[in-house]
């Protein structure tokens, strides 16, 4: 068919594959009434669906049954201490929705009847304080879009691959809108002495989650949120409110805050002392390793979502994170590192916060070897697996921001391998 | 008690109320030991929560039972043709969570297996063509936040106050990430012929919702959406696929899209001529109404979301958007229109999107006036009701933008109200 004079038509999907100069268009998109589906009246064009009334708090449809949170039974002792991972191969875009959100506890999800939720501030201030939550909101509020990542997230494959799909390898992360209020106005509010250089900050969970936190860090840009993409916090992530401490890692976030205590010295909590810290090969163990570093990761394909189209044009996406500010770009390379390509950052770049980027290609059905590389506004690379190990040994867990390899089959099915 | 030197002490809650130079915090925050609330092991830290098993799709904690979206009855003739209002008075910040994003449908919320999906281009184009939800996802994807507000938006308010809510007097708006791919890349994929100047979109429910765009809206910003905030769309916002149309009434925004034809003029569909016109006082009817111009509303206090704390510091919180560009400012009044403050917009300013506005004050307890007044970039400014009617009659239902009134008794309860 030729084109008429005038016509827009630009074979966009698949321009550069129709080297005979046929209809292109054929191999992804069917000529209108060669398609039967189109041609009927679909059955759900003849029937009403539901009412209102069945979606007061709407759900996914149940087509989307298997989008869903994961976690991986032997990593964790039991499911009350244990790690809901991200299905990041069915998102896009730049939010996590809450239903999927990650989050890892210690002693279960609790539930604190908002009304009875106090927050303590005590130690070296002029005036120790409780706050209840209508007492908290009546700080300025403030609204982030930050991720929250594990320390431990991709800890797992620290020694070589080991687990086969994206939600496993980078899962313990989320996105969301915080709402929130700043800690330095409510510290201001008790006083903090002169002397206090140090915060720790108590979790109301079984666990006690505790951690301490420089004060220079409580009175830049910490939080206390009480809604996450502007519903109210979800009592996995910390009901009816939570610390937020932006690029840092998630165990520093105490959820369910009940205590904000203000002191000279760190507390050398057992989560910052027997966990969350990084055994060196010499023996000596890295503490206060706080920062997440920039770190990337293809989304689409990966082993949970290999390319079922076949040859042609391909979107590869993925996303990108630094805790250190903003990512300033992605690299996506399908031959294993030979060759770099720029990929498209789209959608808002925001501090600390996921980015979304795209890389478009033809895909000519071969075997790839896909990666992507982030950098930040600092100049900071993400690295190489290799060269985390050649500075931090093999017995690390945390701070994995290592390139990650999936290799993609001629069937388009992805597997999590290393390369050297 | 006296601060200690060197305090960073500043009593931000009660600072402005302390005229006594009493211990002005204790008003919102009880001085810790004398709160017996903390002293004792709080229940919930003395036992196991849920496991992560409880959650492979996170809904929200029993405690927030009510924040739900909420129907009219009277509004419409039946729950399959009806109105999901979100409860804007419950949430925060600029994301709506897909659970409670408003929508509209008229023939009920159709379940659509993705794998059957297709999407239909033809008339005046080279190469009429259908394409599968797959193939809608090789094109070039791109994220945006938009609003998403109902031409009918307080459209039952046009003739005076009418319903004690915001949800009901606006929660016919929704502002989500969306994912999808440029209408312009599609249509570039058929060829629009010189000729084609219109873009007809039509729903796949059984109520056939068809509308007339022009192409160079079309062509401009329009997109195919397949995701919002991340996951799949859901089954009442249009799943799998429907169309955005930024800055346009949201009955443009074709759900379950299933066909776009190309003309050279508008179809006279019944939801652009008996429906979504304007009838003026003079019986001539506005029709192609479908800019949402610039509005705002306070959304705390409001009738569902009394002051219950009492006097002194409070926190006034509510949302702007408008359909042409960006919101440069909101005023705030406390009195009814005399003395406007400038409100602080906090989080994102996107092009077409919700903007999040605060105004903090201390209340001495005496009845309020309440309104916020909306200016975007282009110099426009919110009307007042009266101004709206005296251009328009008092006919209309939609795009009634005018300034909202709550009327704040001394008990902290709000109420809808309307002043000359």
């Amino acid at each position: 068919m030729s084109e008429s004079k005038g016509s827009t038509r630009r074979s966009f999907l698949t321009g550069t594959l129709a080297a005979g100069g046929t209809l292109a268009a054929a191999s992804v998109a069917k000529a209108a009434g060669g398609d039967p589906a189109i041609l009927n009246v679909q059955p759900w064009a003849n029937e009403l669906g539901d009412g209102v009334d069945a979606h007061p708090y709407g759900m996914p449809t149940r087509y989307e049954s298997k989008v869903i949170r994961r976690n991986v039974p032997w990593l964790t002792a039991d499911p009350v201490s244990s790690i809901n991972f991200t299905p990041l191969h069915d998102l896009d875009g730049i939010i996590t929705p809450n239903g999927l959100a990650f989050e890892r506890h210690h002693a279960g999800s609790i539930a604190i009847p908002p009304h009875k939720y106090r927050l303590m501030i005590n130690g070296l201030v002029d005036q120790p304080l409780v706050f209840t939550l209508e007492d908290l909101k009546r700080f300025p509020r403030y609204n982030k879009v930050y991720f929250l990542e594990c320390a431990a997230n991709s800890g797992m494959e620290w020694r070589g691959p080991q687990l086969n799909g994206v939600q496993f390898t980078h899962g313990m992360i989320h996105n969301v809108m915080y709402t929130g209020v700043m800690l330095r106005d409510i510290l201001a509010e008790a006083g903090v002495k002169t002397e206090g250089k140090w915060l720790l900050a108590e979790g109301g969970d079984a666990a006690g989650m505790s951690r301490s936190i420089p004060m220079e860090k409580a009175l830049d840009d910490c939080m206390i949120a009480f809604k996450m993409n502007g519903e109210a916090l979800r009592a996995e992530n910390g009901y009816p409110a939570r610390l937020v401490v932006p690029g840092w890692e998630g165990n520093m976030w105490v959820k369910w805050i009940r205590r904000l205590e203000v002191g000279d010295q760190p507390w050398e909590q057992r989560e910052e002392t027997s966990k969350y810290t990084d055994l060196l090969a010499n023996g000596v163990a890295r503490r206060f390793t706080w920062q997440m570093d920039a770190k990337s990761v293809i989304t689409n394909p990966s082993p949970q979502a290999p390319i079922t189209h076949g040859k042609g044009r391909t979107v590869i996406t993925g996303i990108a994170w630094t805790g250190n500010g903003v990512i300033s770009g992605v690299d996506v390379t399908l031959d294993g590192g030979i060759n770099w390509h720029k990929a498209r950052i789209d959608g808002s770049s925001l501090d600390k916060s996921m980015h979304r980027f795209y890389y478009e290609f033809d895909w000519d059905g071969k075997p790839l070897l896909l990666q992507s590389r982030a950098h930040d506004t600092t100049g900071y690379v993400q690295p190489t697996k290799d060269q985390l190990r050649a500075i931090r040994g093999t017995n690390s867990i945390y701070h994995n921001n290592g390139i990650q390899t999936w290799a993609v089959n001629s069937e388009g099915e992805a597997e999590n391998v290393e390369i050297s």
